[in-house]
């Protein structure tokens, strides 16, 4: 119990899918009212309001931007977040910022990269949702690992850092404590599952009918999943 | 395409349940990437934002209070709110506000049922989601319809208005213009029914799959249903 993980914190940038981070922070409010002492930091660049827009919208993704938007609020900056246990990654749109993938200048280190680099020595788990496992594989973390992501961006992630080994077809994978989910909803079936793996099935099972949700419980069931005949095609 | 209800509003509270708001939410973020003109407003009693957290947490629901919570920013009061097509009501703790409730002091309506009553009339849509319902049912538009809600509050919430026709068995519920759902994660299978009753399945279809989620069809099967049996055991 001493050595459960109970901090937890995500990162937010502005263009976050919005399931991607409040799928799983909503399994966690229900997990905080069933454990004692979770609490929960949300970290950005800056603590002004991110939104769901991105800065600028990506033009190789086949998709018009988002005409509605919301935004969450920031508790911690990454210069004052507090220790964590459990450090999670949310994709969306705004992780084809090109200070994340494009380099212009390679002087230039995306501030998320820096600090997934900076905190994961001291974190119990790392889990990145739909393309954050894209983010979090530019720190090297995953070299060499199995990760997978969000279908949507097959023909793009993997390219910028091969060194991984992308899962076409995955729900979500589990390599040592990096966890990672493919796309938007299926960070929910992460979630569940990591609850389980620390708190036990009779905790996830009692989060997942409060909820009314049906969770997917093999990770290798994904009904989304790409084979590379498909990809290739 | 012209009578397309195009202008979506939600309503939020302190104590509305994170995936109840943004399921729905991500469904239609995706959904104005592929049509163009839908907008969005963010409605509560005022504008400060509104947390996860209610202002008191209900007793007689059989559960201890989250310890990590989240906020949303309004866009608008129920001043303000512009016209709107579709309004949607999450659920969420503190739907259980006295102030909607218990009534102690009956010349206090809630702003919540007293805005969803003045607004009925020129809307296209009600949605609610989880306990919403239970909000709505106080306006009396669901009087002698077929509604449902979060089967966690099965016990608490028909009481408030028998004259509903509450369902303890429905994943969703159509009647007329007015659509429920049963609880917390209920909402994203309703919204993408929604999606489809409006623009068609191809539309919810592409996003479903975009999004990775496996949409539920039947708005009758229920896997989280109760029988009568069971709740007067």
């Amino acid at each position: 119990m001493e050595n459960q993980p109970r901090r937890y914190g995500v990162i937010l940038y502005d263009g976050f899918q919005l399931i991607d981070v409040c799928g799983p922070l909503d399994v966690l409010n229900s997990l905080s009212a069933r454990v004692p002492g979770i609490s929960l930091s949300l970290i950005a660049e800056d603590t002004s309001p991110k939104s769901t827009i991105p800065k600028e919208w990506p033009a190789n993704m086949g998709m018009s931007p988002f005409s509605t938007s919301q935004t969450l609020q920031p508790t911690h900056d990454f210069k004052t977040a507090p220790e964590l246990d459990v450090l999670i990654v949310p994709g969306g749109m705004g992780s084809f910022d090109p200070v994340r993938t494009g380099k212009p200048n390679p002087a230039v280190v995306d501030p998320i990269v820096e600090f997934v680099r900076d905190r994961y020595p001291k974190l119990k788990y790392l889990l990145t949702v739909c393309t954050g496992s894209g983010i979090v594989s530019q720190t090297g973390l995953l070299d060499g690992k199995r990760a997978t992501l969000f279908k949507g961006a097959w023909e793009v992630i993997p390219k910028w850092r091969p060194q991984v080994h992308w899962q076409p077809r995955a729900r979500w994978t589990e390599e040592g404590n990096i966890w990672t989910s493919s796309g938007v909803s299926s960070g929910i079936d992460l979630m569940f599952a990591f609850v389980k793996h620390i708190h036990g099935d009779e905790i996830a099972q009692d989060i997942s009918v409060w909820m009314e949700y049906s969770r997917q419980l093999n990770p290798d069931d994904d009904p989304f999943g790409i084979t590379v005949a498909e990809e290739r095609e």
